[in-house]
C-alpha cells in the first residue's frame, strides 16, 4: 500500500487497509476482530484508536491541510516523516519515554504505535488539579538525553550533519513556530485572538521596544542555532501521563535548534498552568497546594536537566566538541567543568527568553491553553493572562540577571499577589 | 561526458574531453586552438588554463585525496559541487566579486570558469610588499553582501533551510576546519608543525585553560550557529588582485555558519601579514608603511563591512527576521536600528575570536601562511610568530570589551615593540 496514492484513512477502511500488516496483526490480533474510533482532538492529524482480540494500536495520519482551520490552510503530509523520525531518536537516546512505533507508512502519512492506556494528556490533569509522580524529574530527563545526544556533543559530525540536512527539510511547521510563537504576539497579526479586557496589558508589550528586540533575537537563535534536535513542541498537551508514568508524543515539529527552547516551553507551561490556577478555584485557596506543586515541578524539570546534562558532559562526551584529548587527558579537567558551566548558563539564558516568549504567544497568538481557556469568568481569566504576560516579559529582558529557578518560582508566587491588567 | 566515470584530467586529455563544450569553445575557440597548462600550486585540486584563438579559461577539478598529501588522505570529489553552488550564489550576491563560472560537471567534479589575468593571489603580493586599491573597501563589501543575502535577513526561510541542507552536505571540509583550526593548535596532534623556537610561548598558549574553553565555545559556534552561507576559507590566498581589481575564489569549504566568521579570518590574515613584516625587512624600517597599510586595510574591512550591513539591514531587510511590520511600520524604527546594533555587536565579537583562533592555526597547526613561512630566518620567524600567538590570545579572551577596531590596530602595532617569545 506505501506505493498507492495517499488517501485519509476512515474508521471503515482502517482494518481494510492496515489489517494485512503483520506488525499490528500480531500486537493488535487478525483484521477481523478490529474496532476502529477515531479520537484526534488536536489541531492537526487523523488518530484512531484500534482495538482487536490481542491488543490495541493508535494510527495516526497527517492531513494535507490544518484540521483545525480546513483545506484553506494546507500542510504537507511530510510533517509524518519528521515526527517518525524524531520518535525514533527520541526512543533510542532515552529509551521508554515515548510510544512505540511499530509501523510507518511514508506515502500514507500513517505512523502506528503503542495506545498508551490508562494515560491522558498531562494538560488536562493538570487543569483537574492531578498531581503526577517525578513529573518534573521524568522531563528534565527526557530533555537532558535527547538535547544532549542530538547534539556534536554526543554524535557524529557527519551524522548530525545529516540529520541537521534532514530536519531542514520541515519547513511549513517551522514556519508555525517562527510566525505564530516569534511574531505575531507582538503586533496585530490576523490569526490572534485574546480574552476581552486584556487590551491595555497587549497595548503595554506591544509598545515596549526593548521586549520586541529581545523577541527578535530569539527567532534568530531558535532559526540559526542548530545545536540539536529539538522535540520542538513540548509543552503540557504533548505529554501523556498516568499518576505514576510520563510518555512524550507529538514531535512533528521537530527541527535542529538551541538547547534551551524544549526546556524554556516547557516551564512555560507549568508556570501557566500555575498562574491558571486562581481561575480554577471553588473555594477560596483551594489551589494553593496544587500551585506550589506546580513551582516544584517548574523546579524539578531546570534541577533534573541540569544534573543529568552535567553527568551526560562528565561520562558520555564523545563528540567532536570540548574533547576530552583537549581537557582531561591534558590534566585541564578544570577547563571541561568551566565549559560545562558556561554552556549551562548559556542554555539556562535561552532557556528563560524561550519560556517568557511561550507565555505570550499562548496568550496574545493563534494557540491558546486550555489552563486559561477553561477559566470561563473572562474576567478573572484575563487577570491570570496578565500575570502570565508581566512575568514573561521579565523573563525575556531579566533573562541575564536571574541567578536561578528558584527565583523564578519565587517571582511567580509573587505574581499572584498582583494586578498586572 | 557527465555520464563516464570520474577520470582526472591532463593537459594531454583536456581539449579532446571539454573540446566541444559551446560554453568554453566560444570563449576559449576551437579545441584544436588550445594550449593547456596545469598551474595548481593549491593543497587539494588541479587546475589548468587552457589558452585558445579566442580566449582563455580556467579548468580546476577536484582530486580524490588532497594534493598536497596524496592518496593516504581522501577527500571526496563532492567539494567541486559545494564550490559551485557557493560561488553562483556569491555571484548572485555581490556581482563581480568571483569569476565567472562558464561550466560545471558534477560527475568528473569539473569546473571551467573565467581566466583572471593579470590578477595574482593577494598572499603574494603582501608578501612582496604590494599594495592594492580600496581592498579592505571592497573585502568588506563582498562580506557584508554575501553574509547579509545568504541569511534569514534576507532571503526565504524555505530557500535558506534548502541552502542550509545543500550545505550540510559538505562534511569532510567541515572537519578539516573543526579539527585543523579549532582543535588541533591546542594540543600536541600529529598534523600539527610549528617554528623550531616557539616552544616557551606554544606552552603557555596550551596551558591557558580559560583561552582552551574560549576555543570551542568558538567551534560550536562555528558548527551550530547556521546563519549565513560563508565562504570558510576566506583568507590572503583566496583573494586574487591587479592594482585596481580584487576577486574572491575557491570557496570550496562553504557551509552555513556564523556571519563573523569569513571577516576574522580576513582580518586575521591582514594582522598576520602585519605581524610578519619586521621578517622581510631588507633595511631598517623599510616595511613600516606596509605595516600601516596592512592596519588601514584592517580596520577599511571592518569599518566598510559594518557600513554595508547596516545600509542592507536598513534596505533589504526583507527575510522572516526583525521584520518592519514589527518594527517601523509600528513607528518602532528604533527598535529596528537597536536589533542592529545588538547584532553588529555579536558578529564584532565572533569575528574576533575566529580572528584569534585562525592567528593560532596558521601558526600552530597543519597550513602555514607564506607571510611568516618565507621568513628564511627561524629567529626573527618565531619572533613574528610569537607576537601574532600572543595577539590572537588576547583577540579570543578580551572580544567582550574590545571597544573598536581602531583597539585592535593599536593593539598590533604595540604588538611589534614586544618580545613575546
Amino acid at each position: 500500500m506505501t506505493a498507492q496514492t495517499y488517501a485519509p484513512l476512515t474508521p471503515e477502511t482502517l482494518a481494510q487497509r492496515l489489517g494485512s500488516l503483520p506488525e499490528l496483526a500480531e500486537r493488535v490480533g487478525p483484521a477481523d476482530s478490529w474496532t476502529v474510533k477515531e479520537v484526534g482532538d488536536g489541531n492537526l492529524n487523523l488518530v484512531f484508536i484500534v482495538s482487536g482480540s490481542a491488543g490495541q494500536a493508535v494510527v495516526k495520519q497527517a492531513l494535507p491541510y490544518v484540521r483545525l482551520v480546513g483545506e484553506s490552510w494546507p500542510l504537507p503530509l511530510k510533517r509524518s516523516f519528521f515526527e517518525y523520525h524524531a520518535l525514533i531518536r527520541q526512543e533510542a537516546r532515552d529509551p521508554g519515554s515515548v510510544p512505540a512505533v511499530w509501523h510507518f507508512d511514508e506515502a500514507q502519512a500513517i505512523i502506528a504505535m503503542e495506545f498508551l492506556f490508562p494515560h491522558v494528556i498531562l494538560r488536562q490533569a493538570l487543569v483537574e488539579g492531578r498531581r503526577v509522580r517525578d513529573l518534573g524529574e521524568r522531563l528534565g530527563l527526557f530533555c537532558a538525553r535527547t538535547l544532549f545526544r542530538g547534539s556534536d556533543l554526543s554524535m557524529k559530525p557527519a551524522d548530525r550533519k545529516a540529520d541537521l540536512a534532514l530536519f531542514a527539510g520541515n519547513v511549513e511547521l517551522c514556519d508555525i513556530t517562527e510566525n505564530l510563537v516569534f511574531s505575531d504576539p507582538y503586533f496585530d497579526a490576523p490569526l490572534n485572538r485574546h480574552t476581552a479586557g486584556l487590551e491595555p496589558a497587549i497595548a503595554r508589550l506591544r509598545g515596549d521596544l526593548s521586549l520586541k528586540v529581545a523577541a527578535q533575537h530569539l527567532k534568530l537563535a531558535f532559526s540559526s542555532r542548530a545545536e540539536t534536535m529539538l522535540h520542538g513542541d513540548l509543552h503540557t498537551g504533548s505529554v501523556m501521563v498516568t499518576e505514576t508514568e510520563i510518555r512524550m508524543i507529538d514531535p512533528e515539529f521537530a527541527t535542529y535548534g538551541p538547547i534551551g527552547f524544549d526546556v524554556g516551553m516547557l516551564i512555560a507551561n507549568f508556570l501557566m498552568a500555575h498562574l491558571s490556577q486562581p481561575g480554577h478555584e471553588v473555594a477560596p485557596g483551594d489551589r494553593e497546594a496544587q500551585q506550589e506543586w506546580l513551582l516544584f515541578v517548574v523546579e524539578a524539570v531546570w534541577d533534573r536537566f541540569e544534573a543529568e546534562f552535567s553527568r551526560l558532559w562528565r561520562t558520555e562526551r564523545r563528540g567532536m566538541l570540548y574533547q576530552a584529548r583537549l581537557y582531561e587527558d591534558q590534566g585541564h579537567g578544570l577547563a571541561a567543568e568551566q565549559a560545562l558551566a558556561d554552556l549551562l548558563g548559556q542554555i539556562w539564558r535561552d532557556m528563560l527568553g524561550f519560556c517568557g516568549i511561550e507565555m505570550h504567544r499562548r496568550i496574545l497568538g493563534l494557540a491558546h491553553n486550555a489552563d486559561f481557556e477553561r477559566i470561563a469568568d473572562t474576567g478573572r481569566r484575563a487577570a491570570c493572562e496578565a500575570r502570565a504576560l508581566a512575568m514573561g516579559r521579565q523573563l525575556m529582558l531579566g533573562a541575564g540577571s536571574l541567578p536561578g529557578i528558584g527565583t523564578v518560582a519565587a517571582m511567580a508566587r509573587r505574581m499572584n499577589r498582583e494586578d498586572h491588567l
